[in-house]
């Protein structure tokens, strides 16, 4: 399958993060209510479905992914090597209530992956439970030590980076699927993964939220190390460049990634930032412009390669005509990456034209 | 004098950074054989004459900034609270023969202030004397702890961020100037430091480069808390926006100030950025249009109030005529803020103007 073959490649070349992840995953669901909250697991489910052996909810738990259920025992016989904390509550926090499923894990075998913002090894009965039984804790927000001040040297290889009008918008998604595509075409392509879903996806990645400002650029520079003339990276975007906290972040990643080729990601259906009714979404011409002017620094040859629209609150034939307009309207190609179909063909053949 | 007063009202107000520092100070210059690694020690003899009791340098010491030569002990009997490591050698590192000097600090009953990489608390001998004395081991590019996402809402009060065209050009010294200026002519100001000269120039601020990149913003908007309407806080810049390394913390600090007013900071005798061949000096047209295209999402009457220019190369005829013709060429006050005269009036005019 041509996922797991990239997935697998991915692993293969090394990441920038502390080494591989184990994999396969089981999922841990928590207590979650509601499916927002575990947007870890869903996203694991639909980009690594090879990686992850089945799902583990606590009892009250009203969501799933639609995995097989089973206790880590269970999953551990079935080839699992690490549990996943599947759950993005907000505040990060890992919950008393869970502890006692988290040991379940090492006993039977399995470390531990979070990327919550509370480190597993902060709470002494996962310490203690993990050293006495040799088990990992793995805590994915854990930026690699002895980051570089960012050089601005330009890298051999082609870049690709997802950028945004808003966070949370679909600029992991994005690039996965850019990934995919280039991938299906016979492109060597590797996904270099910023967050902490991304990381548990592709077995590897620097979490850029997580690391010191002055070393930002330096990570990112990190994260996709130079290649061959005619491999691909195709880097996980965060923030924006004009969101009011992450702006620093999404420029960072900029600089470090020097991409030849950016993709816009934009929800038409959110007219404010997510959760910021102070702030209005900017127009997608302006993120264009915003990112050629800043992204030449470190790569003059830096183009925009189309839109990613996240079309989810549109049915298909309101989707099809908006990529249409969209299309026509900036010039350049629109289309989303979750529907795909022509309009994102179109966008894949913008992205690698010579 | 308006300066003491000044930077006596800055500690007064209270900073974000933890707590107040221990003045007046004992400049400790190591065994420094060359002035630009001594420039901390220069900084505080140039714009806290007032904090500065004496220096204190190690035997083969090349450096002196023109203070008082004395021990730990007499500076302490002349009112000193803390020795100020006054050195910033590359590394930042804190040199083996250093610390029989420190130790005798502590022992004379003086805290001990470092703005080096290394961490004072992580030298045992240090540790332990000040555990056994009593005495404090502060560490300036600790950033606070809990820092809060910023949430880009408009504060009351008056800003203006210094911001350049690449590092280590004056923004600091073109904050502090345009600060006391501002004084002088009766206004209510508060400089805000971002880096470590400036928070022990200043007793209070925070040091942007050492906070996690997610916080870098809110770190920012912390740093210059809402007052009254006619109070202005100056705020120290750092990085360029178009620095390939430091251009996230750059942004981070812009959103966050959401600046009325910046002043862009230039040394026309540079032609490539500093210690890097490979990047051009951006020219000051492109740092204003880049600043008020980015700036405007947290600030939208930003605007820029002139050039600051660092003529420390040319001799007083020249820089008077390249003030001239910048003026000219950019239509906006072009000064340097150090020899001062008519065109620094000139673009404190501009900056104040309603």
């Amino acid at each position: 399958m041509a996922q797991e073959a990239r997935l697998q490649r991915g692993i293969e070349s090394g990441s920038a993060s502390s080494g591989r992840l184990p994999q396969p995953y089981l999922l841990f669901l928590g207590d979650t209510v509601e499916a927002g909250f575990a947007k870890t697991a869903f996203g694991l489910r639909d980009w690594a479905p090879d990686l992850c052996v089945g799902e583990f909810a606590l009892p009250g738990a009203q969501v799933t992914v639609g995995l097989p259920q089973m206790r880590p025992a269970d999953a551990a016989d079935k080839g699992a090597r690490a549990l996943v904390i599947g759950v993005a509550n907000s505040g990060g926090y890992i919950a008393e209530s869970w502890i006692p499923a988290l040991v379940e894990a090492l006993e039977a075998g399995l470390d531990i992956v979070s990327g919550m913002h509370a480190k597993l090894v902060c709470i002494p009965e996962l310490r203690y439970g993990a050293e006495r039984l040799g088990r990992r804790l793995i805590d994915i927000r854990t930026p690699p030590a002895n980051l570089p001040i960012a050089t601005g040297l330009k890298r051999t290889g082609k870049r690709l980076l997802t950028v945004g009008t808003d966070c949370a918008l679909g600029k992991k998604y994005t690039a996965l699927s850019i990934a995919r595509a280039f991938a299906d075409r016979g492109v060597k392509t590797d996904f270099r993964a910023t967050g902490q879903t991304g990381i548990m996806i592709s077995g590897g990645g620097i979490p850029m939220d997580a690391v010191v400002a002055d070393f930002a650029a330096g990570a990112a520079e990190l994260l996709s190390p130079g290649a061959a003339p005619d491999h691909w990276d195709v880097i996980e975007g965060q923030g924006s460049i004009l969101h009011p906290a992450y702006a620093g972040v999404s420029l960072a990643l900029l600089h470090g990634s020097q991409p030849d080729v950016f993709v816009v990601c934009h929800d038409p259906s959110r007219s404010c930032l997510l959760g910021d009714e102070e702030f209005a979404v900017p127009p997608v011409e302006e993120i264009i412009d915003l990112t050629i002017a800043l992204g030449r620094r470190t790569n003059p040859a830096i183009r925009c390669g189309g839109i990613s629209l996240n079309t989810s609150a549109l049915d298909a034939s309101e989707a099809d005509e908006l990529c249409r307009t969209e299309t026509a309207r900036l010039g350049l190609p629109a289309a989303d990456p979750i529907r795909r179909g022509p309009a994102f063909d179109a966008l894949i053949d913008e992205c690698l034209k010579a």
